[in-house]
């Protein structure tokens, strides 16, 4: 038996999957930025952030070794508790990792958790139901079809990548119909959506939405994801489905992905 | 005097810019693809596409030595007076690079002209007020403020310019909100207008829009363009302004351009 693990639980969908996938692992969420729909773990312990010294201590206690980060820390409410002293050590370095941005600060707080004996892993290592393994497939059997356009939107990606921009285009008939910049996924195939009739479609082609994490990418760190939500915007998009790397992009609510890839007739599937 | 030149007119504005800007150049129009407002020129000449015989002909009896194709030759209505014994013989040929896109059908076309001893050169040889000067504006001084950020934009463009997309970003504090695919900078500008406020100016600043050349292009062959268009999308979109590629982008209707820029107060601005 391996150490416990917990979930370090911020904002949004995932933590919460990784909480129905993992029911083990202690569930750690802060207050202020506490989702709807939390578990009913037995492992729940609610922390505040700026008592890091108090949720050191929890950890240590629960004897956790590894803990997974889910869902973005920032914007989080300070409340009015008062820092410990932990905390009020760590704030100039928390403070400075800040204007780094969301990655930045992230990364900080990874390198203080291990300063504290916490190692941090991947949410697949957690729960690997959360990525597609290679080759694998929800909703119809892509087929042979999309992968010329895969490939292409790859090339692209793969370009586009060290400069730090989104890991997201839309490919149909070899022609980039869209790169994802800051804007996000469902901009992207809102974009595509507006697309001119005239310019769609060349040889009968039905576009793939192509997704992958940066090459090199830290996955502890802002894994892409994708949920029901993408599966609409793709069908609204006209796309003929979405094609991620395996194990590097998160599938939120997989089960209802799979049910809405079926009755919409679009593949979602891995490529490695 | 150097020999005699001659525009070679597709549709839209440029060959009437050029005819504006040259007005000694003979003027070639096509049967079914003359636009509005053709030059009253008395060297215009009205060809036939099926008949580049007799087209070569005229070019030859007027003495022309280079030609400049400005403006889309393609879905051009072939007419119904017959194919003259010459472009018969070129039929395969042009038929063969029409499967190839637009550039692969001007490149055979360029290749065609020369052996017929008629030299192309690009729209700016003709008339270099086409386009802007390195460090020249129109509107209101730039300053070295969106230095920056048109260094970024680059960055991009050098990037994807191999991969054969467009080549315009718009870039603001340093992010990049959109990047040209085959849908046009009109559509990108629409893009970035629609980004949620909560995304846009980082530290305050106003975003670029930021076009060029691809690396290495041929600039007889489709360059980048902007025109009134462009600098009215930019202001919708929130844009201090459009950095261009000095030389090498082509600034459609650029007295109104020039007096609409001071009007919105948005720069237009030429890098080397």
């Amino acid at each position: 038996m391996s150490k416990p693990r917990a979930i370090i639980a911020g904002r949004g969908q995932l933590p919460l999957d990784l909480a129905a996938a993992a029911p083990e692992a202690l569930f750690v969420s802060f207050h202020g930025i506490e989702g709807e729909g939390l578990p009913a773990a037995a492992h729940h312990h609610r922390a505040r952030l700026e008592r890091l010294g108090a949720l050191f201590a929890t950890l240590r206690a629960a004897g956790v070794g590894e803990v997974v980060f889910a869902g973005a820390l920032n914007r989080a409410d300070l409340g009015t508790a008062g820092f410990d002293d932990r905390t009020q050590a760590l704030l100039p370095r928390i403070a400075a990792a800040m204007q780094r941005g969301d990655d930045g600060l992230l990364r900080e707080i990874i390198a203080i958790f291990a300063e504290e004996g916490f190692a941090t892993i991947a949410a697949p290592d957690l729960a690997p139901e959360l990525v597609l393994a290679p080759g694998t497939h929800l909703g119809p059997d892509p087929g042979p079809a999309p992968l010329a356009d895969t490939a292409r939107g790859r090339e692209i990606l793969a370009a586009t990548g060290p400069l730090d921009l989104g890991q997201a285009v839309v490919v149909e008939g070899g022609l980039c119909l869209g790169i994802e910049t800051l804007q996000g996924t469902d901009a992207l195939l809102d974009f595509v959506a507006r697309t001119p009739a005239h310019l769609r479609r060349p040889a009968g082609a039905r576009g793939v939405l192509v997704k992958d994490a940066k090459p090199g990418q830290d996955l502890r760190i802002d894994m892409p994801t994708i949920g029901p939500g993408t599966l609409a915007g793709a069908k609204a998009a006209g796309l003929a489905g979405i094609m991620v790397g395996a194990g590097r992009v998160i599938v939120l609510d997989r089960d209802e992905i799979a049910r809405e890839a079926e009755r919409l007739g679009l593949f979602v599937a891995a490529f490695s």
